[in-house]
């Protein structure tokens, strides 16, 4: 993909955004930072990105970048109903991401990650989130626009990063706000890593999940996703695991 | 398998055992009852199945019957560290099961069903759990030698009874009790099994599974249980998941 925006490649990235809506994304995520650190660079390519992606799929996008100038052009260029991903408590871009989420009525993916870092503790996070909630509401956003990421960090760094996660995503969901999560990240480092996003997402669906950032092209994690919504109890009937099955959707066996 | 015990099939009795046994199952389960009805008939299968199996694998044993006398007949033949599957409250099994336990200082897998039923809240499970600990310590048996199963019942009855066995697993783990679960209960009568299995089993390693019934055979189903034990954080420095990995075992991708 970096390949593909530095040479505003036009087929590929539509051919991808129309492969991920047509297998079922709700939003797709819109990254074009390509390390250089150029800021205008990135802001001109997020505005052809969003331009070229919305040519082939209406779609909501998420507008995924650290940089507020770079969120800018893409919540202009997206239109409504989009999503920034994502906004921390780090000092440069609390203010600035909240005013342009909610000048843009934008949804909001929330980082319990502050200037001090990363915090190890599930309650720390739980502290950061409370923290960012209050800014979003003072920014006039409420809690109903806003999804709190837990952090998933690598098993390959720490192996109780697993359980980590999954402790601060139980407390989040206990506060009655909604959550999200990176997927793959959990998996970083390590080899095989399809089989642990699988399981982590299941994992993470019985710990409560209302959403989650993945890669909607890997077959067996959809049909791992439908599962675990219905094992969950958020399939009434079980019928949205019968249509996939139906479809051919959760693979032969 | 049903026709194999009746005919006492040597070859393939002995050939699924040895096949569970390398697949790498701590304990290899047995159950005979072929619905005929036939307590003396029951015992004498569980006898020659017991001895048959002991030929090809020095792997403990699960001996898995609703009846008494089948029970001590497994128990007597298949010599230290076999598993009582299972005590429940009902009242023509909790007391002579209980004294079978002790007498063959067995481990027990305890289910909390009473006279009135299946308990639908995981609270009266929990309930019923007490209950059976206090029985089987009158018996001399102590909480280290029993694993409690939260009772996994199918979704397809009710959609909320995956919701409902995760919340009583979680219940009985905070008690400081060991777990189990019999997996494939939750897809009975739904189609692609083995996709709910497979999600089911991480989401209950989420919740704090200390061991499980499950087919061993299953490749796929393996990979994910190695997958959710790193993720549980029960596998320091992820060595178990790189052995795995190395072995071949994780699949291709």
């Amino acid at each position: 993909m970096r390949e593909a925006v530095l040479n505003h490649d036009r087929p590929v990235i539509q051919e991808l955004a129309a492969s991920q809506a047509q297998a079922g994304a709700d939003y797709l995520d819109v990254n074009v930072a390509a390390g250089l650190g150029d800021v205008q660079q990135e802001a001109a390519d997020m505005k052809w990105a969003v331009g070229v992606i919305r040519e082939v799929t209406d779609k909501p996008l998420a507008i995924d970048t650290t940089d507020p100038t770079v969120l800018e052009q893409g919540l202009e260029a997206a239109g409504p109903r989009a999503v920034v991903n994502s906004i921390s408590l780090e000092s440069n871009r609390a203010e600035p991401f909240l005013k342009l989420a909610a000048r843009y009525a934008a949804l909001a993916i929330v980082l319990p990650v502050s200037d001090a870092g990363v915090p190890q503790e599930p309650e720390e996070r739980l502290a950061n989130c409370r923290e960012l909630l209050a800014a979003a509401q003072r920014a006039g956003i409420d809690a109903g626009r806003l999804y709190f990421d837990p952090l998933v960090l690598p098993l390959s760094v720490n192996p109780a990063y697993g359980r980590a996660a999954l402790e601060a995503l139980a407390g989040i969901r206990r506060q009655g706000w909604q959550t999200t999560l990176g997927l793959s990240n959990i998996s970083y480092g390590l080899p095989a890593r399809k089989v642990l996003n699988r399981a982590f997402l299941a994992m993470a669906a019985g710990a409560g999940l209302d959403s989650v950032i993945l890669d909607p092209l890997d077959r067996e994690l959809r049909a791992g996703l439908v599962a675990s919504l219905t094992l969950a109890g958020e399939d009434p009937m079980c019928a949205g695991y019968l249509r996939a099955y139906r479809r051919g959707e959760l693979g032969e066996r």
